[in-house]
């Protein structure tokens, strides 16, 4: 059994649905301190997070990532618990396989390696690391993240160690993610009998025209980084399920994926403008979850293509699909950031899995990054 | 206290909450079979109905009713029991006084004064009485029509005693009714992750602009005694709750009420036609529950007209408004038939309430409209 398997499956047992570590930084703790780290608890509210640092000087190549994990599911549904790791067939199975404790151990075994070979090597190597990424995200990396900006620590480089592999190890590096800005809508109409449309305001239909405008809008058409901008209607909710009643109300949940020809502002307007042209009388509450991010090809998506080239013989894609992570929150102080890690198939599911062969091979490509970042 | 008004107490004390009849027709029957009406109890599944009649040769005029009330809704809200008539400020509070408990009494004690004062009148007198018209209305009138119909009894004249005034007793005749039917759309997509859209059909995008149309819609224009068709959505529904989800189908219920302009196959048609022409994958559940009657102005509403004239000095005016009755059902085997009674301001609600002094007014314009169509 390799070291990174064991580390990985070590901190697998260990329970920390989010926002509980569960220990798990204690570990990674002890094998930094003891290769030379200086490390940072900040515990804020519930959430346990730390940076750690080797080396006083520039550039600095952090490695970001979280200890927790999201719920298991029903566990009869798991072919073994999710908290004993398992190999089977060549995969480790176990909740955080993935998603992303392999890439957590090989954080640190790639560091123990390169320190080993390297003592006193230029730079610096840091480490962000949260127990509240898969939750409220409120207490976490944004919090670390503000500490630093305050004191005018920044990074270098920074490899977020989220599972961006596609089809196998190494397909894919993120260089940037779209935003996503949510809208909850409450139009409002007049509560009537349905024999008696005349005495009421059927919100359904005057929502109806705004939201076939909405969904036919052609918000951008992207860009050499981004896919297009894309809205989307996650719940529409009217009527108290009575069939003789003209509802008074009709809510919308809708999301924005967006890109970088836009901003928050600019959407929102763009909806008030199409709303209010139906001449609508509506409430809708703004939540912006991040704005999107882009680190344009350059040092650090260059030494981690070299890197997964060398290791895995495999040419990386760049892109910016998918879901948000905690690098809208890190991309504020990093000067490039880019996130890079296992095949993402099974996270978030039942019987989350993880290459047995792969996590070896994370962390030689993390290693061989240092190694084309810092020397 | 009159005869009719404790007729009318005598009825609200019995808890007769739909499909129950709890006891009241028998009450009624013992009355009729006094005054010499041949009675025929008529007991469908939980539904007790009764056809009565009095005399063999035409015209026949019918009173129609039902004994069923609707529920009374938080007893604590109401200001006295809804079973125990109460009197305060010249009104009769109790669940069924206007709907119809005091049209039931005053056709009994119109029917005792005409029959005492013309033992052998012309014609026949009849009623049509059922404790299912508030609910599923399944094994109520409808079974009572149909066995009248398979036997080819006949009826000239119903005046159907709901409570069809606005504001004073004696201001609206409903001399017809819309139609009523019912649409349960499932428009379906595919569901997906909202980061990944191309992956997704959103149902609710789909279905937003056949919405659009169909709310913009003119469906006719009504005619002389039908306001225009209405199509209105009760409710939709779509989404788990979840924000990041693009649901997998949308649920729509909507409702016609249609004038004589349309039938439900036209309806219906021009709705396929609209979902069709946007490409929607649906299923469409219909439900028809009422064609649209009307009673052309005749002997039956010129003769309500004058009873109203002759005990109110009220103008009446015919309507075709509102919500369905059992008139419906009837007018298949009826030449001509209108609805009146009481106002309808309290109806199915908290503290339903009627007249006092309205009662008897009530029984007098029944005696009147039966003079008026039989002698």
């Amino acid at each position: 059994m390799t070291n990174t398997l064991m580390l990985t499956e070590e901190l697998i047992r260990l329970d920390s649905v989010t926002p509980n570590d569960a220990g798990c930084q204690e570990r990674m703790i002890a094998r930094l301190e003891a290769v030379g780290f200086t490390v940072e608890r900040m515990r804020y509210g519930d959430v346990d997070n730390f940076w750690a640092r080797r080396g006083t000087s520039g550039p600095v190549v952090c490695f970001a990532g979280h200890t927790d994990v999201v719920p298991t599911g029903p566990l009869d549904k798991w072919d073994s618990h999710p908290f004993e790791p398992t190999i089977r067939n060549g995969y480790l199975f176990g909740r955080g396989a993935a998603d992303m404790k392999a890439s957590l151990a090989a954080f640190i075994t790639s560091i123990e390696r390169f320190v080993a070979q390297h003592p006193g090597h230029p730079g610096s190597i840091a480490l962000l690391i949260t127990s509240d990424e898969e939750g409220s995200a409120i207490d976490g990396t944004v919090r670390v993240v503000d500490a630093l900006e305050a004191r005018g620590e920044l990074i270098d480089y920074c490899i977020v160690g989220e599972p961006t592999s596609n089809h196998v190890l190494g397909d894919t590096i993120k260089n940037g993610r779209r935003g996503s800005l949510s809208g909850h809508l409450i139009v409002h109409g007049i509560q009537g009998h349905i024999a008696y449309p005349h005495l009421a305001k059927n919100p359904v239909h005057l929502i109806a025209p705004a939201l076939a405008e909405l969904a036919a809008e052609e918000w951008d058409q992207g860009n050499h980084h981004f896919p297009p901008t894309s809205w989307q209607v996650s719940n529409i909710n009217a009527g108290t399920g009575a069939t003789n009643i003209i509802p008074g109300s009709c809510e919308v949940k809708f999301n924005f994926r967006f890109s970088t020809e836009h901003t928050a502002e600019t959407l929102k307007d763009r909806v008030h403008h199409i709303l209010d042209a139906h001449g609508l009388a509506y409430e809708l509450h703004w939540t912006l979850s991040g704005n999107p991010f882009l680190t344009e090809e350059g040092t650090l998506t260059r030494a981690l293509e070299r890197s997964i080239k060398q290791v895995m013989g495999v040419d990386a894609e760049l892109s910016t699909t998918g879901g948000t992570s905690d690098g809208r929150f890190i991309k504020r102080i990093a000067r490039e950031l880019a996130e890079f890690g296992p095949v993402n198939a099974s996270i978030h599911k039942l019987n989350e899995c993880v290459e047995v062969h792969a996590i070896e091979r994370l962390s030689d490509i993390y290693e061989a990054a240092l190694k084309n970042l810092l020397l």
